[in-house]
Order: structure tokens, then sequence, then C-alpha cells
């Protein structure tokens, strides 16, 4: 057996510990796959004195932990702090440019930073894995950057946030509406205590830039995301959608077309109305799923847990056996400096089914302004919703619809059409059909 | 960029081509994520003259296969023949004798063969991959063996035919006899002239018993699968499974339990019920799909084709290009020499729901003696369904019933006091409920 490899954990968490745990009860086997034994040798988080349910005693602690990455005894540091910027992105940078592998949990800095870092690495000649920074548990990175990698990916969605999912199947399943099942899931340890990342989409789009990068060999450029979150949804829209076959769902989503050489790159994530028969619509509760698209594969589908700490140590140990196997790859895929720049696509041609929604004041003429302004901007519907009232006149009305298959700018020109009309109590709401 | 990897393709078939096509399709792609060209050097199949809608004039080519083994401008052998003897074999091992990395579609011969020649690519210090041989363009193998290598695996299943698959969707769908679906599916070519090894879950249990040495670190062990198919499923059977709530599947499950150190392992391949809300259920047409559970992963899914020239020309390329990039593992994950006996489980104490189906002579006193059967052998029966009969009384008559859970051993015993019994004009049949 080749030397044993050495692990600096920092960040003893949710899943710094939970990688403690996988390392005990699975060390052996592990050992036997990896070729070598992998033991932690340094550990770091911010208070020494915490129970973390988990024994310490055989490692070394640093209280800096960006000295984990100065140790003589560490060949692969373990980044499982968290934030965009801060000490985590001070301990990989200097990690890496030491020669030390890194294997982080972290979409926020690899979706700010990956470029950067992935250049590190490739210049160190060091790895840089992140497979539990993107649906959790799930192994999507390799799935996407080794599985299908014989395949130009001509798209790639999927569910992205588990709290964003647990929220939406909860009001699916009860009918009541997202504030009421937001607190029950933060009481419940489903949601943080500032929901914020997870319901306006934002974590999902670190996921999604991610995801995009290594699909298509573009720089990965997370500012492009056009992102929208979950928080204005109501029970009435689930219900709508329901009656017409669908499911909503928190989908990130992206794809390049390359038009003369230059790519503009897609990427979106917001709520869409899922078909029923689609395999996403299953995907309920905390669950991710990934789907890749394939110019020679078709569709693969990979599917499994979120986040937790049992699925996300689950990844970020396979990244310290694929280290301790000596797969070294470019982290995306492709050398950092041969991706391609992109373009941020115009969304205002992408032809789409969409589901548009109205809080309209009860009152005369409201319908024939809303249809009038469609009709004037092309845009043609398909189904038409309007909610009946129950109680007395004064209380918003919801008017849904459904267009046809046509482009995103013409449904966009509708509402400036109608932007500022006092028929509308609420801006109206609009959520693409998943194609 | 490192020397060129040179490939030689032994069998130009489906996949064959597929790979040609394929390579000349993505190939600037491939050798910029591969990190070196990949190109084919030379060929071989049985009809040098035919046309198989691909330019072979660049490749030299091989009367007999075995030479391209021994031909000093090839470092992986691609073998796209298929059996589990003959040429396919012999070529194989002359490969990997000769210190060449191999690649092959071919669950026949792996299943038959591959302890030997995994120890003969270790031996040589080369690759044995066979992504493709298992469930397809799907990464599987490397989502089992890489992406959940952190875990005990505690259960593996899935649907691993496409053609039975194709065969019981179609069945639901349109109410359609087996024997009416499997022509259709013949003249459309989703089934082969002569199906058993399809229908007979003979292919299935090829896979299965890949996956779960793959699993569990056993020796492959493919005569201990268990195995049925599902030509004896009425359509009478899909609609009773339906009406309480189930589809029917062919189902490939595998597990390992340790007893003192005594590995029994569990393999079977069978239509199973699958209710309704399993991921499984949704999984129509020739789709496959791979379940893995994980004892910190939880469970993984893994979806996508399952067979055809596109998606299993991907999963052969993603082998070479893994073999480009220079990740070489042990084809089993373990060390050949390391993975483990293990004596075939005894499923009597498995405890299971089962759908048990009788066709009876319509006389008095039937029903009677199947549930004193099942009473003396102490199976409990949840729900009991006799299908009327309704045109003359010499028609044969359904009966279903579904157990309580219990262990498989009781059912088996009660079919056997029937044993026999005038009153059963063919076999019972049981189907295990997907737990
Ligand atoms: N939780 C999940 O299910 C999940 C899933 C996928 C990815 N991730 C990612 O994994 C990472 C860790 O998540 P988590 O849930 O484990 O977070 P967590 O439970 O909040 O743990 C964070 C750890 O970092 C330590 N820490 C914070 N600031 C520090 C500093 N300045 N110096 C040293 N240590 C510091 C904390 O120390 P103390 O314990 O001493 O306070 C704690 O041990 C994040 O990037 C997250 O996005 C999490
Ligand atoms: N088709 C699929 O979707 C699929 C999916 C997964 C795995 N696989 C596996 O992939 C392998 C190939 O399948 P396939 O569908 O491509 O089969 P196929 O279309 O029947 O092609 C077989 C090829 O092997 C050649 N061949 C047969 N015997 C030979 C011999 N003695 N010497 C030289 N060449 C010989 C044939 O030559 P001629 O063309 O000259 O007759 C033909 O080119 C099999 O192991 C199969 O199980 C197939």
């Amino acid at each position: 057996m080749a030397e044993k490899l050495r692990i600096a954990l920092a960040g003893l968490g949710t899943v710094g510990a939970g990688v403690i745990r996988l390392l005990a009860e699975n060390g052996e086997l592990i050992s036997r796959r990896a070729g070598r034994e992998i033991s932690i040798t340094a550990v770091s988080a911010r208070d020494r004195g915490k129970d973390r349910g988990v024994d310490l005693s055989g490692y070394a602690w640093e209280d800096d932990m960006t000295l984990l990455a100065a140790r003589d005894d560490v060949d692969v540091v373990v980044e499982l702090v968290g934030g965009s910027d801060g000490p985590a992105v001070a301990l990989a940078r200097t990690a890496l440019a030491g020669g030390k592998n890194l294997v982080t949990a972290n979409k926020a800095m690899v979706a700010h930073h990956g470029l950067e870092l992935a250049g590190l690495a490739e210049a160190n000649g060091v790895s840089l894995r992140y497979e539990a920074a993107v649906a959790g548990g799930i192994p999507a990175i390799k799935g996407l950057g080794e599985g299908a990698a014989a395949n130009r990916i001509e798209r790639i969605y999927g569910i992205l946030n588990g709290t964003c999912n647990y929220i939406l199947s909860e009001m699916e399943a009860t009918g009541r509406d997202f504030g009421d099942v937001l607190s029950e899931a933060q009481s419940l340890g489903y949601a943080e205590a500032d929901p914020t990342f997870d319901i306006e989409g934002i974590d999902a789009a670190h996921k999604l830039a991610i995801l995009a990068a290594l699909a298509f060999g573009t720089k990965l450029d997370f500012a492009a995301v056009d992102v929208s979150g979950i928080s204005r949804i109501r029970a009435a829209d689930i219900g709508q959608a329901r009656a017409l076959g669908y499911v909503i769902r928190l989908i990130g989503l992206a794809d390049c077309a390359a038009d003369n050489g230059d790519r503009h790159l897609f990427q979106r994530v917001a709520p869409y109305l899922v078909p029923l028969r689609h395999p996403l619509a299953g995907v309920s509760g905390p669950t991710n799923a990934v789907v890749a698209e394939g110019n020679f594969s078709g569709r693969l589908l990979f599917e499994g847990a979120g986040a937790g700490d049992g699925p996300t140590a689950s990844a970020v140990v396979a990244d310290i056996i694929d280290i301790a196997r000596g797969n070294v790859l470019p982290p995306f895929s492709l050398p950092v400096d041969t991706l391609q720049d992109s373009a941020p696509a115009d969304p205002g041609n992408r032809r789409n089914r969409a589901y548009v929604r109205f809080m309209v004041a009860d009152r005369p003429g409201v319908l024939a302004e809303i249809t009038a302004a469609m009709r004037d901007a092309g845009v043609s519907i398909e189904s038409f919703i309007q909610k009946g009232q129950e109680e007395d006149g004064d209380e918003p009305v919801l008017v849904a619809m459904v267009t046809h298959d046509g482009p995103e700018g013409s449904v966009t020109k509708a509402l400036d059409l109608l932007q500022g009309s006092a028929s509308l109590v609420e801006e109206p709401l609009v959520m693409r059909l998943l194609g």
C-alpha cells in the first residue's frame, strides 16, 4: 500500500463532524478502496471547547485555520467552514499555493473564486475538488465532468436547493402558504434563521454557475445568473399549476449557444412549472436532482440527498478517495486557461410557455385590460383562469393564465404595458413551463 | 499535451459504429477534456465489405480481431463484439496479458470472466473498464465505484434491462398481453429476434452480478443470481397491481449480510411490484435506473438510456477518456485478490410482502383450498382479489392476493402444499413488493 494520505479539516460543524464520523465508521473499507490509509492529522474551528459529539483527541488543533495549510503532516486540506470570502478563501489560496490538495463543500466560494482557485491548483499540480458543493451527496460533478465527458452538453438543469424543494413540496402537500411553511421549516432545521440565500435562489445560483462552467467549458460567471426565488409563490399558484397538470419546483437551468464562435450562456434559477410526468416532478422534500442532456448520452439524471451531514460527508470523502487514488483532473474538466468567455444570453428570444399570475382589484374592465395588453404584445393565451372571489368585493382576486409557446420578450412587453395599472395590486408573477 | 491515445475497435455493429461517430463528432472537445488526442488506429469485424455508415478508410483493418491486441500502434483495445465466450474473451485476455488497456460493453463476458480479466489487468498494470456493460449510457459503474466510494453499500437495485422495461410499460399503457407486445417490440427493434436473454432476466442478471461485486467487494458470482423473467406476466397482473397502487418492473436487487465474517450475498432478478410514488415507478420505456443505498449517502439514483448506439458509445468513450486522463483503478474498485467469498443468501428468511396469482379452474372449493394452504404455511393475507369470470364456466379464473409482510419461505411452503392440486391450471406466479 502507498503511504497514508493525511487530511486537515477546517470547520467542524455539520459537515466537518460528519466527515469525522464517516472516516471513523467506514475507515477500514475506505482505506481498502483508496489503496492507502486516509487519516486526519489536524483540525480547526472557532471554538476549541465546543462538544461536537466526536473525539478530537487524536488530532492536532490549530486556532488559526490558515496554519493547517502550512503543516508538514498534511496532504489534503478540507475546507468546511463556508462563506464566499473571509477565512475560507484565505485558507484555500494558501493551501493550493503551497502545493496542498483542496477539497471543499463551499459553493459560495467556488462560485465566486473558482477560476482563481482552479488556476492555483493547476499551477501547483494539485487537486481542487468540490463534489459536495453541488447537490450534496449526489456525485453530480463526477457524473458531469467524467461520466458524461464524451458529450457536448446541450442543457443542464435540476433541483439544486433542498430548502426550497422542501418548502414547495410541503405547500403542495398541505395547501399552506409560503410564510407558514417557511417558519415550520426553520423550526425543524430545514431552513436557516436567515433563509435569504436559499429562498431567493442564491444558493441554487452558486451551484448552477459551477455546473454551467463544467458543462459548457465556459468561464464561471455567477454574476450573470438570472435569479428569482420562491417567496412570492402562493398556495393558490400551486393549486392552479396542479389543476393544469404541473408541480412547481425551483429549477436552475443553463444552456450555451455558439454563434460564430461567440458563446451565449443562459443561466437561470427560477420557479418553473414541471409536468407531472417529468422525473423532476416526483422529486420532493429536501431531495436534489441534476439532469444533463448530452448529444450522445441523451438525458442523464442524478438524484439523491441535497444536504445533511451524512450525504455531504459522503461527497467530501469521495473527493478525498479520488485524490488518494491519484485521479487528478483540471477542476473544471478543461484547463482553466482554455475555458471560454461567454456573454449572457438575451432571454427575450427564448421560446417558452409561461404561467402568468396577477392579483387584481375586482372591478369591471380588469380582464379586458390584461387581455388587451397580452394581445398588443403578441402573447397568445392558451388557458385562462380567474379564481372566483369568495367574500366581499374588496379582496384582490387572483387571475392566472398559461400562454402558448412564444418568445419571453413578448410576455415582458405585455407586463411593461400593464406597468402602473391601478388594477394590479401587486407585481405579476411569471413562471415558465419546463419543456 | 501528452501523446495521443491510440484505440483499436473490435466490433463495428451498433455500438462500434456509434463510437466512431461519437469520436468524429465530438473529437475536438474530447481531446481537450482528455488532455490528449484520442484516435482510432485499427478496427476489426467479421465482414470487411459491409457498409456501416461510417468511413473506415483511415484505419488499419484486421481480419482476425485478436491481432488488434498485438499491434504496436494500439494503447487501448475496445471490445464491442459481444458474447460471454469465444472471440471476445480471447481478445480481452490477449490484450490485457499483453499490457494493453481494455474497454468493453460486454456484460456477458464481464459477468462470466470478470475476475480473471481483472486479475490480468491488475497484474499487467493496465485498466479494464466496462461502464457501458451496465445500464448503457448511465455512469452507474463510476457512480458506484467512485462517487459512492466512501460508503458501505447497503443495497443496490435497479431497472437493468430496457427491453423488459419497454415491454412492461407498453403492457401497462395499452392493456395488451405479453406476447403481443413482444412481437411488436421485435418488429420495432426494441427486442432481439431471440429475446430469451432479455425477457428471461439473464441480461439483467449479468449486470446485477457486476454491480454486486463492485458494491459489496465480493467475488463476482453470476451463477448465484436467482433469476426470473417477465414472460409469465399477464395484462391482468398489471391491472391488479395498478389497482393496488403499484406498477410491475423487472428489478435486479442485491444486498450482502455479514455474519461472523461470513458473507451472504443475495442477488435476485425478478418482476417486482413497485409503489407508484417510488422513483423507479416513473421509469418507463427503454430507460434504465440504478439505485445505490449507502450508509452515509442515503439513496442515490442514476437514470438514463439503457441502450442504443449513442448512449452506449457515450459510456464507452467516457472509459477511454478516463484511461487517457490516467485514472487507473482496480476494475472492481478493490484489488481482485481482496474480493471476498460469499455464500448465496437463503431467501427463505427474507421478509417481504408478495403478490401471488393463481389461475384456477372455476369450481367450488378452490378458494378454500388456497386459503387453507396459506393459513397452514403461516401466510397472512392482506388483500384478496378474485377476478370475476365473464363468459362460460370453463375458462380458468385469475385469483390474486397480496400477503402481509412475512418470510418468503412461508409463501414457498404454501405453494408446495398446493403443488399438484387439480384446481390450479398453471404454476402460481409470485412477485414481491419493492420495499
Ligand atoms: N450542511 C449541509 O448540509 C451542507 C451541504 C452542502 C454543502 N455545505 C457547505 O459546507 C460548508 C460547511 O457547512 P456546515 O453546514 O457544516 O456549516 P456549520 O455547521 O456552520 O459549520 C461551520 C464550521 O466552520 C467553523 N468556522 C466558522 N468560522 C470560522 C473561522 N473564522 N475560523 C475557524 N473556523 C470557523 C465553525 O466553527 P465552530 O463550530 O467552532 O463555530 C464550524 O465548525 C459550507 O460551505 C456549506 O455551504 C453544507
Ligand atoms: N446495442 C446496445 O444498445 C448495447 C448496449 C450496451 C451494451 N452492448 C454490448 O455491446 C456489445 C456489442 O453490441 P452491438 O449491439 O454493437 O452488437 P452488434 O451490432 O451485433 O455488433 C457486433 C459486432 O461484432 C462483430 N463480430 C461478431 N463476431 C465477430 C467475430 N468473430 N470476429 C470479428 N467481429 C465479430 C460484428 O461484425 P459484422 O458487423 O461484420 O457482422 C459486429 O460488427 C455487446 O457485448 C452488447 O452486449 C450493446
